[in-house]
């Protein structure tokens, strides 16, 4: 795949047969290449153990196909049948309640179940030896969005028994385990893996080191049963097929820079409107967006999963409509379709495919829209995918170019916040993203990299929320030339959850002298002023009490450091307003020679080689930022959901 | 029972049996005509299995009977006793948590144990053959509160084996399921009725048409269970024994209107306060008529259970003072239990019965008033009774007739918006509640009728959330001559939960051609401003985005449709503040040439026969509409929870 | 012990055998005098059953002593090992969900279980075997936070047992039981005492007497288990060694005063910031004081366990810093930590022992704040304790003095409060904290006592909330010459939980003839204006219906008496603003010949014979109220967090 390509999610199994050409034609009609199928139709393709019916498969594909369409084919292994779960009830997840979590909708397998290993292993089998050497299948999807509905974490039998080996291998002795999560504390000494249990029903909190230990083993089984899948597909597919598992947003219950190594394209389910309900943004916010998406949200998105995909990545179910899982499930304003889609090809996307080809009436999502209604009628949002089909086929495509900024993402700090949140509404989530979308506001393009990732090529790096920092890490800041932002938080603790020997920010204290003694927790709605080169700010949830020879830039009105800088490395002690973000991570731009473009609120920039996109996700007609090159979409004045793009070459 | 009569609830068995004779006399004296007895008393008649104690009950009904009184006598089977738990504990419910609801307090047993239906059959016929023959003996009430306390879904294993029986039966076989639930997705396709579980535990929602036929399989076994009793009284009662249950308030879990087949005349039980804490109201509404209760919500369910009684209604139990059992419970103004109990005489009742006569000082409702105090001493609320025991001697009784409106209201409606909200706030119950308050505001009588009333005689009917349209259901609407009035939602699924093939609202479209695309939920607190008549009204919660070829009466600031009118039909499609449902409802009167009388928040009316009666439910001082009769109790102006009431002719 | 003296929370088990030394000195020299040790051990003391690891206790112990420390030696069997509960499983709590809480925590134990019981016998004889002798140790201390974490109350099969045994010898037999409790009600008649289970899964409420049995059960068994090891501490130890147990803050789950006679001193663990942020206090009040805590609550706590210790007490855990267990956990003023300290002092405590020496950086309580750092740097709060160690030095001591003011406390009512609540937001702990509010806030000294005590000498006496009023408990308030006040709900309850023969306030009527008809219970946020003295006040949450031939002193706009008042007995028929309560109070004391001091509301004082402490809480700047004798500490203007101290004598 090169891209930007459309595509469609597709259930040739909801439709009866003779429906399937005229759906094909449509298709290629407005202007859709790729099409998704087979994630959740085990039930019909192996009809009991070891009974396959591959009829209606072939005719589907046969039909695409025939229309011109390409093919992701995926395994069904995210819905085992009725029949499996009533001859292999074990492999059912449990709750930490306890309770079984049963049949009826789907996820209802653990991870880290043999049974079940086995079960999918027959199934994915099959389908490579019927599907393997078939020419119009350009990409293999894995299984379907891995952890929905916090099925990371399942507290089965086989789960334990596998924990206990994960941690044997891990820590090598009881009395090595034992050292490392601090037991004696409490009393809390193991005499031997066995009596290990989960992080679940303790009397009160459970050892952070347990329950970060359970997590790190999760996300572990999570790209465990990945890649035997990948390697049983590789083993059997033509070389320049692609390997994909389609990802969610707002989620990090596993790490997606590691489960993302095993597929060769990283893609992303993306539904705007239902996670901006869903997260932690405040009531005016959701108010705002609610139609439209937070500005921010889908870019951090895009730019989190082309960094998971290590520069490649899609979108694999774009949200066309209203979706039926948020509490409140609003409509897109007209044309944010088409925003949100050329928003993720400014970012790079080589896919966009839609969820899905026709709303099915029946079952669980009937209330999500797709392309087509339920009667078969096309959805008016059809117009809008009309529209940039014809666009980008006169538009000139543009590579991706690393961006002046990197943000460090790391899903283990997000685990230990959320074991140790500490300071009620602390979110390291939502840290990176208060972080990234400073800089969104300034114009900026930003990578988002894994904490090991090689940042030579960065001229300014944002490090929100990295909790465990060691010395192969901090050489990665040392080796490059960039200004060097730190949130609080950064270098707390240990990859077994204790408080560095030097206290935090541990080893960063090499690159920049500040020690962190201890914290103010500050309520949800309180604030504490602080002032930077004479203008006041406001720090909120979390405030360190810093012991540092240097001179605070930031202090707070009875002189509490908050803000220390120290040649490229600069060490904010504070959840801040975004206000300050924005005000530091420009001046860190000018030191760097960054240009920024200082947006209003509800538009943003994104930069494609010489392309310029524009956004807009406000209510109120915006103008084009001053300077700008030769319009190829779009006017002067941006209305709500208007896309414009300039390209500063003479192209 | 022709009515009105007063009467009250009695335990004599919570009372020396010295006390029983001047209880019965006080009872007389205060102008009580009809005592409900024995609903909990089981484990005194029954004191171990086969083992009867009739003589405190012979002595008690003598008494009673001696002085005056006339019986409505309770089969007990709303509290099995501890001997028959201990001996039977398969009987208990299971909560949907999977945990045993166990003995301790009362509705301890599921619907669809065998077990228990045999212990229910003994007690009862035991009962009939001891007093089928009283002749004081006026009426018979089966069980007690069905469904109280969340006890109409039951998880327990007698329950599945019914269920899954039921659907045996509702579908003939597997292959019409699996297509019916459309189990195709996510591969929920079951091989077999015995593989099919609870709505229960699934890893996210389960399939709503499954949790609806477990909803309608559990109304199903309500009936089923009071028919059981029913038939076995009929048999052995006199002709002019009439037979009830006391029905709850805001309480939608079974349907209520088939319930209400089984027996001869519905009762409820109503707590104005308790319920205003526990219902949707805003806080505003919550403090405004704490002591009072809403205006409408009484009558709502005076309406609602004439209906059910298919004209014949009454009050088992009428709250005489604070009650125990919500979060905060408020005592009645003075005056305020006469007001009710004038309302419900205004509505139809037959019986306004006090619940209790003594306040017990022990046990889960020591705190729940009564008559009389703890202490034996009289309530001040006597006077009220009193009161109104003489008004009731010198005022004419006069006949009930039918409203001019009728409101269709649906509890299967109810059942698919619990299982599919889709809108945080949207309830079906609420918004039948909003059209009736906008007609009652309008001083208009309101007859509540099953989905599948005749609806010849009615000049506007108002169907607020009518899920389910089929041509039988249309051709009621379309046979009568009323102006009608559908909300959102209307025809918008079959009744195995799916999307009407033609879209919603389903065969509306006969009659008025609207198509319902996509529907905007909107957050709590936000509003979508509309335009009717120049004038702006407000949207909430629900917004359908309609196609149609007529022109809208009502439309948004972009343009889309809310209101549209079709000869008598009329479809708003969007949940809308009150002042807009009283706009259009007043229309439709003024086309049918129904009079209306424009109330202020507080006032209401109710006419029965030529009288008219007013009540001030709110705490400023009112005066009458300016038209009026003579003047039978009252005066021009009324002071909270005043009552008035004039006659329109020289009686 | 006399005191005060300083002490401190260690646990060399967690530290390298060679910091043991260091820290013994550094301990010294800042002042401290007694470390407490071991309470969460066992582990390492008894390596496996019956296997005992002496040595590192010797060693610590010895370089302790050395150092010139005392000890205060502590069971530990607060924390089973896991071998211990490898080996009898039995021994784990259950949930009131009827989940088994597990081990990897604390307190993971059942009271009743007597497979316990046998484990704590053993290791509690052999520590007393090891140290029995030791003339270093001037204290124990048994176990560790009795109740936390929702300990006291579990569902386990020994429980069970042990609670029938219980009902068997409280109620002698089942019949006096089912009359006691009132089972006629809802058919509960219990055939045996076998029968009965917990109050845990009923349908709907349990009965109360029920749930109160079970209350007064467990806290008998807490007793019952501190009893077993104080008595086999007794019977070994030297006669001046000194046993207490370490009780908490807004924590009444079991009976304080009733455990508090096992042992020769109650200590407690004073937290004044996270409890704020924990207990009942509004947003504005969270926000006010989340970095001092709130001004009455330690102080609170320190007059109900000088109570509960008959006169002695200390603190045994002092916050030091932020703590971690909170949901946002704020940092303490500079200054915080010594005004705490002074304020126990000021209030008689003869130990404030600082939890802990070291920050442990590993575990559940890594960002539990300590003297000292996790790297072994001192913490900044060490400059606190230095200057109040010199202080100390300087300041004479002086005997705390019978107060003029009592306030009555009584568990039991909290259990019947917690158990029916009937007004949402009241609660009988609150209702003693607005009490005693009143009373500080006019500078007056405070002895909170259980509902038994002698009354003599005490010229004011508060009685907040005393559900339970019989004969002999009547006659402390009649015996005395105080002016006795009694809010709402006083005598509203007999043990068994039943409203009194002659209504509520009970037996109170003989001193006060006032009758509580009914009660109108207020939504929170609603208040009900009164008047008294021409000024208007505001009742909220509570308001009796009070049948009295007195004339009220207060009544509400619509003529409800909320005040009563007959020659030294008032009753208080409402729940009311603190202003309200202030300025009663005020004119209790006026009459009653106590001198009170109107203070603002951030400053506090405490009495300790002729010397007279000042507190102030709040962030502005206040001065000494007018009158004052000669400053020992501080200035006539106090910051936040300054203390004064002077004198009334020429010493």
């Amino acid at each position: 795949m090169s891209g930007p390509r459309l595509g469609v999610c597709y259930y040739p199994e909801h439709w009866p047969r003779e429906d399937w050409p005229p759906h094909a034609s449509a298709m290629r009609q407005l202007g859709i290449e790729i099409v998704r199928i087979g994630e959740f139709s085990w039930s019909r393709l192996e009809t009991s153990e070891g009974c396959f019916d591959w009829g209606w498969l072939d005719a589907a594909l046969d039909i695409l196909s025939a229309a011109g369409l390409k093919i992701v084919l995926c395994t069904p292994t995210a819905c085992p049948p009725a029949w499996l779960i009533l001859k292999s009830p074990d492999i059912l997840p449990v709750a930490k309640s306890g309770v079984v979590r049963g049949f009826g909708s789907r996820r209802h397998y653990s991870f880290s179940s043999a049974d079940y290993a086995g079960h999918c292993d027959r199934i994915v089998s099959a389908m490579l030896e019927r599907y393997g050497g078939r020419d119009d299948i350009v990409g293999w999807q894995i299984d379907n969005e891995f952890g929905c509905h916090e099925t990371t974490l399942s507290y089965d039998t086989s789960t334990l028994q596998r924990f206990r080996s994960w941690l044997g291998d891990h820590y090598q002795s009881i009395e090595g385990l034992n050292d490392a999560w601090g037991t004696v504390f409490w009393s809390q000494e193991y005499p031997g893996f066995d009596a290990i249990g989960f992080p679940q029903t303790a009397v009160t909190e459970s050892n952070p080191a347990h329950s970060l230990a359970f997590r790190r083993f999760a996300s572990d089984e999570v790209r465990r049963f990945c890649e035997r899948q990948a390697t049983r597909i590789r083993a059997r597919c033509r070389e320049d097929v692609w390997l994909t598992h389609n990802f969610m947003g707002n989620f990090t219950d596993f790490d997606h820079f590691d489960v993302g190594k095993t597929v060769d394209i990283a893609s992303w389910d993306s539904y705007p409107l239902g996670f901006l309900q869903q997260a932690w943004f405040d009531e005016t916010t959701k108010s705002r967006y609610r139609q439209t998406g937070h500005p921010d949200w889908a870019a951090f998105h895009h730019d989190l999963y082309r960094g998971v995909g290590r520069g490649r990545f899609g979108v694999m179910e774009q949200q066309p409509g209203p979706v039926n899982w948020a509490d409140c499930n609003a409509m897109p304003v007209p044309g944010m379709v088409r925003l949100w889609s050329w928003e993720a090809i400014a970012h790079g996307a080589e896919l966009v495919s839609y969820f899905r080809w026709q709303q099915l009436p029946k079952a669980q999502e009937q209330m999500h829209a797709a392309l087509n209604l339920p009667d078969g009628a096309p959805a008016p949002v059809q117009q809008e995918i009309r529209q940039l089909a014809d666009e980008l086929a006169t538009i000139p495509s543009s590579e991706t170019e690393k961006a002046s900024v990197a943000l460090v993402f790391d899903y283990a700090s997000c685990w230990m916040a959320d074991i140790q949140p500490h300071a009620a509404g602390y979110s390291a989530l939502r840290q990176a993203f208060s972080y990234y979308s400073a800089a969104r506001s300034l114009g900026l393009d930003v990578d988002i990299v894994s904490p090991g990732a090689d940042l030579a090529d960065y001229r300014v790096v944002l490090v929100p929320a990295l909790f465990t920092l060691d010395v192969a890490r901090l050489r990665r800041f040392e080796d490059c030339d960039a200004e060097v932002l730190f949130g609080p938080r950064s270098g707390s603790r240990t990859t077994d959850f204790s408080i560095p020997h030097n206290l935090a920010p541990g080893c960063l204290q090499q690159a920049i002298a500040v020690k962190v003694l201890a914290v103010d927790a500050i309520r949800a709605g309180d604030e504490i002023a602080f002032s930077y080169a004479g203008e006041e700010f406001a720090a909120s949830h979390w405030l360190e009490s810093i012991e540092s020879d240097l001179e605070p830039s930031a202090v707070t009105a009875d002189g509490h450091g908050v803000y220390f800088e120290h040649d490229r490395f600069h060490y904010l002690g504070a959840v801040t307003c975004g206000t300050f973000l924005r005000r530091i991570v420009g001046e860190l731009c000018g030191r760097a020679g960054v240009a920024v473009t200082s947006l209003n609120g509800d538009l943003r920039l994104r930069h494609r080689g010489e392309q310029v996109f524009v956004f807009n996700y406000g209510p109120d007609v915006a103008r084009l930022p001053s300077e700008h090159g030769c319009l190829l979409l779009g006017t002067e004045t941006l209305r709500r959901a208007d896309v414009a793009l300039w390209t500063n070459t003479d192209t």
